[in-house]
C-alpha cells in the first residue's frame, strides 16, 4: 500500500473578508479529517474553548481571523461605521479571553485591535474587515516563517539520539510547521534518523491523537507511550532529548505549557536529558517576572473521567484536572525561539535574546 | 438517595474441593461489578493475564485456588493417582507462569506444590484437591490478616495531610482490605480525616477505575487525577506523604510496581514528600540483590493506544508499554509490611525486619 504523505495544516482563511475561518476539527483525530467553518464569533469562541482548533500560536492566528468573522457580523448586520468598530471590539474581548493561559491570543487579538486603531474612524464593516485580514493574513504568514526559524534555530541543537515530546507542537498547533515538533521534523528532513517518542499527553491525548497522526502523515516513525512510563523510558538511556512548547514564558524564562511537561522536566534533569522548549517570542509575557504569575485554567472533571468517553472513574469521584502546569527555568536547557537560542535560561539571557522584538 | 457502602472483595472460592473459583472482573469495573466463575486451569489463566484479577496478593491467592481447580479437573477427568499429581503439577507451572513480574503468584504456587509434596503418593485427586483447598484457604486468610497489620502499621506512621496513591493496592488487589490502600482506609477508620488522591494511572486506569470505586464504596472522598498531573500537585503543597503497593521487592529494597510508581518517587522526592511502600513480606524476592534483575512484564500496543476500547492514536503508530518500572531503595523512604516498617530502606534493615519470615 502507498502512503502519501501530507504537511499537516491547522486552519484557513476562506474568501475575502466577507468569507469565514475553517479549522480541522483536532478533537475528530485520528479517525477523522474534517474541516469545520466558523461564521461567527460564536463559532470561532467554541472551537477555541472546546479544543477543536489548540495550541498557542494556532489559537492566537484563530483569535486574529476572529476579528475579521467579527467585521463581517457588523457587515451583514448593515451596521455602520459609528457601530461595526464598537461591535467588533467587543467581540475582540470575548476572544481574548476565551483560553486564559496561553498569551499568544491576546497578544494576537490586540494587534488586530491596533491595525484598527490605524483605520479611519469614517471606516464601515467591509474596510475594517479588509484591514483585518490583512493583520490576519500577515500574522499567519509570520508564524509560518517564525516555525521554519524555530526547526532550523532547533535542529542544529539537537543532540543525536532518541527525542521525546509531549503535547502536540507540529503544524496543528501553529500557523506553520510547528515549534517543538518543527524542531524534530526538520532535524529528521536534514536525513538525521533518530527514535521519536510522543508521551500520549493525558487528559486529552495530544500526544497520541495529533502529534502521532502528523508524524505518521510525515512518513517519521513514532512510539507512543503512556505519560506515566516517561521516567522508565528515560532510565533506559533511549532519550538524548526532550522539547515540548510552550503556552506563556515568564520574564525569568518559567514556562506554562501542557500539564505534564514540569513532571517531564524533573525527570529529565534526574536522568541528566536536556530539555528543550521552543516557542515563539510572542509566547512570552514580559510583565511576568516569574511564573508565579501565570493563570493556570482548570478543565472539567469529564475530560479526566470520561477518557475519549468512556467511564473510567464512578460518578461520586472528584477529578482534578489543571490544563497547564509551570517549569521552572532552572530546568531547562534551553528555549528555542525564532530569534535563536536562549541558552542558559536567565532573565538576562531572555532579554537579550528577544531584545529585538 | 442513602448509598450502603460495602467492603470491596477481589475473589472467592466456591463450594468444597470439587468446586471452582469466583473473581470480580475487574476489567468491567467501575461500570459493572460481575463475579467471574473460573471452573479450569484455563479459565484461571486467562483472569489473571487479563487483568479480570489483578493486583500481585490477589494474583497470588488466585494461583493458589488455580492448583484446587487443577486437582478438580483431574477428578472430572477420572484420573487415578499417579496421574493426577503430574496433571496438577504441569498446570501449577502454567500458573506460575502466567505473568512474569509478580513474585506472589509464584510464591502461592510453591506453597500449594508444597503442600502437595506432604500429601501420599497414593492419594487421588479428590485427596489432592482437599489438601490444596486447605492451602489456598490458608494463604487466603493469611493474606487477610497481612493486609490488617499492613494497614495497622502504615496508619501509624502515616504523616497528616494530603496522601497520593498510585495504582489500584485495595481489597481488589488483595485478599483482605489491601496494602497501600488499606493504610488510607485504615487511618480514615481511626477517625483521621485528610484528602485522599488517586493517580488514575494508565494504561488500564486502576486508580480510576478500582481504587477511586473502592473508596467511593467505602464512603472516603476521593479525587483522582491524571498521572501527569501528579508532579503539578506536589508543587501545591497538598500532598503530604505518597504511598503504593508493589509487585517484587529486590533484598536491597529496590521495589518494582505498576508503571509510573519510579516516576512518583523522583517527583516526590523532588518535593521532599516521603514515599512509602506497602506490601507483604511475601513481596520480597531475596533471590535478587537488585531491582535491576527484576523482569518487566512488557503488555499489548493497545492498552496504550486503544483505551478503554477508543481509537486514541493512528494504526501505523507504535506504542512502548512496559507494565511496571523499579524504584530504586534510595527514593523509599520506608516499606509497610505486615512486621513492621522497614526505615530507612537498606538491605541491612530489609534482613532484619524480614528476620522473622
Amino acid at each position: 500500500m502507498t502512503h502519501t504523505t501530507t504537511i499537516p495544516v491547522s486552519l484557513r482563511w476562506q474568501g475575502d473578508a466577507a468569507g469565514h475561518l475553517e479549522v480541522v476539527d483536532q478533537t475528530l483525530l485520528p479517525a477523522r479529517f474534517e474541516w469545520r467553518a466558523c461564521r461567527d464569533v460564536d463559532a470561532v469562541i467554541e472551537a477555541i474553548k472546546s479544543l477543536r482548533v489548540r495550541g498557542a500560536p494556532a489559537i492566537g492566528i484563530a483569535g486574529a481571523y476572529g476579528l475579521v468573522v467579527a467585521a463581517g457580523e457588523a457587515a451583514r448586520a448593515g451596521m455602520d461605521a459609528a457601530h461595526a468598530r464598537p461591535h467588533v471590539l467587543a467581540r475582540a474581548e470575548a476572544i481574548a479571553t476565551a483560553r486564559p493561559t496561553a498569551v499568544n491570543l491576546r497578544w494576537a487579538v490586540e494587534r488586530c485591535v491596533a491595525a484598527l486603531d490605524a483605520v479611519a474612524e469614517t471606516a464601515g464593516p467591509a474596510e475594517l474587515g479588509a484591514a483585518l485580514l490583512a493583520e490576519a493574513r500577515g500574522i499567519h504568514d509570520e508564524d509560518r516563517r517564525l516555525c521554519t526559524a524555530i526547526g532550523r534555530h532547533g535542529a542544529a541543537i539537537l543532540p543525536a539520539g532518541g527525542v521525546l515530546t509531549h503535547c502536540n507542537t507540529g503544524a496543528l498547533a501553529t500557523g506553520g510547521a510547528g515549534t517543538a515538533l518543527a524542531v524534530i521534523t526538520t532535524a529528521w528532513d536534514d536525513g538525521r534518523r533518530f527514535e521519536v517518542f510522543a508521551d500520549e499527553t493525558r487528559p486529552l491525548f495530544q500526544g497520541a491523537r495529533l502529534t502521532a497522526w502528523e508524524l505518521v502523515e510525515r512518513g517519521i516513525p513514532v512510539t507512543v507511550l503512556c505519560d506515566s512510563a516517561a521516567g522508565h523510558l528515560l532510565k533506559t538511556g533511549r532519550v538524548a532529548a526532550c522539547i515540548v512548547g510552550a503556552d506563556r514564558i515568564a520574564a525569568n524564562g518559567d514556562t506554562a505549557n501542557k500539564i505534564g511537561t514540569y513532571a517531564l522536566a524533573v525527570l529529565a534533569a534526574a536522568h541528566g536529558v536536556p530539555f528543550f522548549v521552543a516557542a515563539p517570542s510572542s509566547t512570552f509575557d514580559l510583565t511576568l517576572e516569574s511564573g508565579d504569575g501565570i493563570p493556570i485554567e482548570e478543565r472539567a472533571a469529564a475530560e479526566v473521567t470520561r477518557p475519549l468517553g468512556a467511564v473510567a472513574a464512578p460518578e461520586a469521584a472528584a477529578a482534578y484536572n489543571p490544563a497547564f502546569d509551570v517549569t521552572p527555568a532552572r530546568l531547562i536547557h534551553g528555549i528555542v525561539t525564532e530569534h535563536g537560542v536562549i541558552h542558559p535560561v536567565t532573565r538576562e539571557r531572555v532579554a537579550a535574546v528577544l531584545g529585538g522584538r
